[in-house]
């Protein structure tokens, strides 16, 4: 895309927050740098020591306060904004949210918040520039607004989901008994890199053998694959700036009868999560349709975390799939279905796939076998 | 290490956070998932959509909020933590938040925080749960916590500083005319990886080629390298979670004679802040050292940020070299020396180095060649 383009989806993306602020009455919305950010403007930074925010207001262009250092990402962005810079002492701050919240006029008004990405840095000195504002936090707002991806979104989903396969494909010869977690995602965080993913991956890779299996949120360690272990893969890419998150399950040659069959329950739970998805259907009947299937199996109290969360510039964002979750189906949703058995100090199954909401239903973007693979190759 | 000298590590680390705690009036500190917790317990979280708060106190175990599918990483700690897990329903959160201050006993008492690391969702449960506490930025207290690095975390950094150095060397013969930004960082991240690194960088390599290299905060592009340009690559790895962060710059074939004037003159810059470094001298004495020299040469104007920061197990942390700075160096702390000068629109240069005081001076971890080298080999 051009800078025209750009511009102009940017400038329709801030037209959509103008009104999401209007209908939750709000004035104004203040941002630390994350995907939200991204998505309005572009900019993308690295969090660290210095702080950084941009306010969004409906009568002004935005305001970003920023170390002087970064000025050059500012001067690159292909529509107007008012930069509020400082340099390397921090002394200097709080003048310098003072003359942003002066110019962005936020004082006594109401001020959006993003809870789980606004720092405490960045909310002290926008108290103190803007005492009677009332902060409000605005994840509803904020969760409309990127919830429902857009054709060239969903391209760069589908692109992000392809290279994830690649990658995991060209790791599985190194697979055999003897290979530690460690050498098995580093090698796949190298492959991801070959086969195109950007180097900010959304996570590290899950590789998790034997016992570590039965945690859904192991980190890969010096444990070495014995026959007989389940492997759980859980990885993804990300390409131009949008995620992938995949899971596969694996035998280490011959395994246990009962693995195999809670291979095949989770399998079909996942099937059941996808079939559910369609336009109109709450989030928790995805989640209700996989959990369903494996409770009947009697393994109910092993699937110990919701089917599913939503995907697109996080890894893991709105919307839900939980229950108690009634937010409604849209098209351009987009979240995984990993429904999973976890059986302590034995082992687990997952299998996780990505799918987007359609018109009519849902398409899972992956496609990798999801039956229980025996490995080596 | 086995897990009885870890939990002797961790336990000492833990004392001297009591004593820190004691030093400045505090009665507990409350920490979402970063370095200072990772520092003080190992334990390492993906912060994202669900709130996790560690809680130390003056007389009890570690508390810590968590996610229940997380739970495998606190039953693996090598010494005792009160748990307060939830699941997957958000409505839940605010109920075990109020358990575990209640436990912790942290309501009216004085609660240190890290400002730049807290996020508002944490905060405002903990606030919810203790509404008579007073939190207050800790970052002095927990600032020397971290800041002097032992024998094993220093020599940590030396092996990321090798592997580094070693992925350079791997990356340098495909640099050529012609060849995109990008393509250098993905093949650099690719030899980070193949030569050791954890796969969590703690930044993604900066490779600005022409007029970006005049951009010290740029991000990799699409633009090709073209003879006469100036290359600032600027890169990282992580070893046992403890960075190293160096730069170097490159010509590209024949550049204009200014360019290797600069290129001079940083050099300098970078010996004279490396020379000024040691026991009992600030901060600011480094940065002056740095800056003296290019500013003599007539280019103080276009070193445009401080000369340095502390590194560890964030990639930015203290001390930071820059005036006004009076903090006093002493034997263990590690920090880069990374003066430039940037000529707008045409080029720039920066040279960075990591260092740790000594007993008696400092030692530069890295040894790649500082001198204006041509490329292509």
């Amino acid at each position: 895309m051009n800078q025209t383009d750009l511009s102009e989806i940017f400038a329709q993306r801030r037209n959509r927050l103008m009104e999401a602020l209007a209908r939750h009455r709000l004035d104004a919305l203040a941002l630390n740098p994350g995907a939200t950010l991204t998505y309005l403007t572009g900019l993308n930074f690295h969090l660290m020591e210095r702080p950084v925010v941009a306010l969004f207001t409906l009568d002004k262009p935005p305001v970003i306060v920023h170390p002087e250092l970064e000025k050059a990402k500012i001067e690159e962005l292909p529509f107007l904004v008012n930069a509020f810079p400082y340099g390397e002492d921090p002394a200097e701050w709080p003048a310098v949210f003072r003359r942003a919240a002066q110019y962005a006029g936020i004082d006594a008004r109401r001020v959006g918040v993003e809870p789980a990405r606004l720092r405490l840095l960045e909310f002290r000195y926008l108290k103190d520039a803007a005492p009677e504002a009332d902060f409000i936090f605005a994840e509803e707002a904020l969760t409309l607004l990127r919830v429902c991806k857009d054709e060239i979104e969903i391209a760069n989903m589908r692109q992000a989901v392809q290279i994830a396969q690649q990658a995991l494909r060209a790791t599985l010869p190194m697979i055999r008994p003897g290979v530690s977690e460690r050498e098995i995602a580093a090698e796949l965080s190298l492959q991801l890199l070959r086969a195109g993913s950007d180097a900010e991956f959304p996570f590290q890779p899950i590789v998790s053998g034997g016992p570590n299996s039965a945690n859904p949120h192991a980190i890969p360690g010096e444990r070495r694959l014995q026959n007989g272990d389940l492997l759980v893969i859980d990885w993804g890419a990300v390409y131009h700036g949008y995620v992938s998150d995949l899971t596969r399950t694996f035998a280490i040659n011959q395994v246990e009868a009962e693995f195999r069959r809670i291979a095949e329950v989770v399998e079909q739970a996942n099937a059941a999560g996808r079939a559910a998805a369609r336009p109109g259907v709450a989030c928790q009947e995805v989640d209700r349709a996989a959990r369903e299937v494996i409770t009947s199996a009697g393994y109910g109290e092993y699937f110990i975390h919701r089917t599913g969360h939503g995907i697109g510039m996080e890894g893991h964002e709105a919307p839900y799939m939980r229950e108690g979750n009634t937010q409604l189906l849209e098209p351009g949703m987009t979240f995984t279905v990993e429904p999973g058995i976890y059986l302590p100090d034995r082992g687990g199954v997952r299998i996780e796939d990505n799918v987007v909401i359609t018109a009519t239903g849902a398409e899972t973007l992956s496609d990798l076998p999801r039956e229980l693979q025996t490995l080596p190759l």
